[in-house]
């Protein structure tokens, strides 16, 4: 698998998440998917996504930095949305924010099986 | 730049960071870096590195996962370590905590250059 297809694949996985794209979800993500150490599988992935997108209607992933070598991908993602509730357990009900998410993508046959993310709670916090 | 030397910078310098080897820090780092945006300069950067170590005698860097291609690096550090005072606007006051760290650093003439960082605030929150 080289790196240009899997920042490719990358790419368009992304894409498909901000269509909300769900059937074509299992393109990207494998059957036995990891987020942060939890097996959560395709059905649960999906799961999250779609609670993702209740909670911030205006939810859009936009990639700032992408490295990517043979096994991986690492994805500075950012956004500037309006989480409705709380979020990180902090009380944003509705306020738009900017915040970034740095996050690690390692595939099996050219699709994700383990996601290990961090987003940043503090830059939020500093907003409120 | 080869995609293997940049890995091989980046271990090195976690090993000079793991030495608190800071005259050799000027190998690593580039005289006009910028960390999460912000210039501060090497001088800056190796004031930051000791302030942490100051604030957490035991610091230890281990690099979980790393990516790199011709640009950058990206690493999922883990630390198991116990911040003396508060941290990250936490009071985790001398407990040993473990955390991980998500960061991408962009280098130019094989210095780092560049740094975007998260801390994983959320994973400390739930240990105190």
């Amino acid at each position: 698998m080289a790196e240009e297809t899997l920042s490719t694949i990358y790419r368009d996985y992304i894409a498909c998440l901000n269509r909300q794209d769900w059937p074509n979800l299992s393109a990207f993500v494998d059957d036995d998917v990891h987020h942060n150490g939890r097996a959560i599988g395709l059905s649960g992935y999906r799961e999250m996504l779609e609670k993702d997108f209740d909670a911030i209607p205006d939810l859009y992933f936009e990639i700032q930095l992408l490295i990517a070598d043979l096994q991986g991908v690492a994805s500075r993602l950012g956004f500037h949305c309006t989480p409705q509730g709380s979020f990180l357990g902090l009380p944003v009900n509705g306020r738009k924010v900017r915040f970034t998410e740095n996050v690690f993508y390692t595939f099996k046959n050219g699709k994700i099986v383990q996601v290990w993310s961090i987003i940043d709670k503090l830059a939020i916090e500093a907003q409120l």
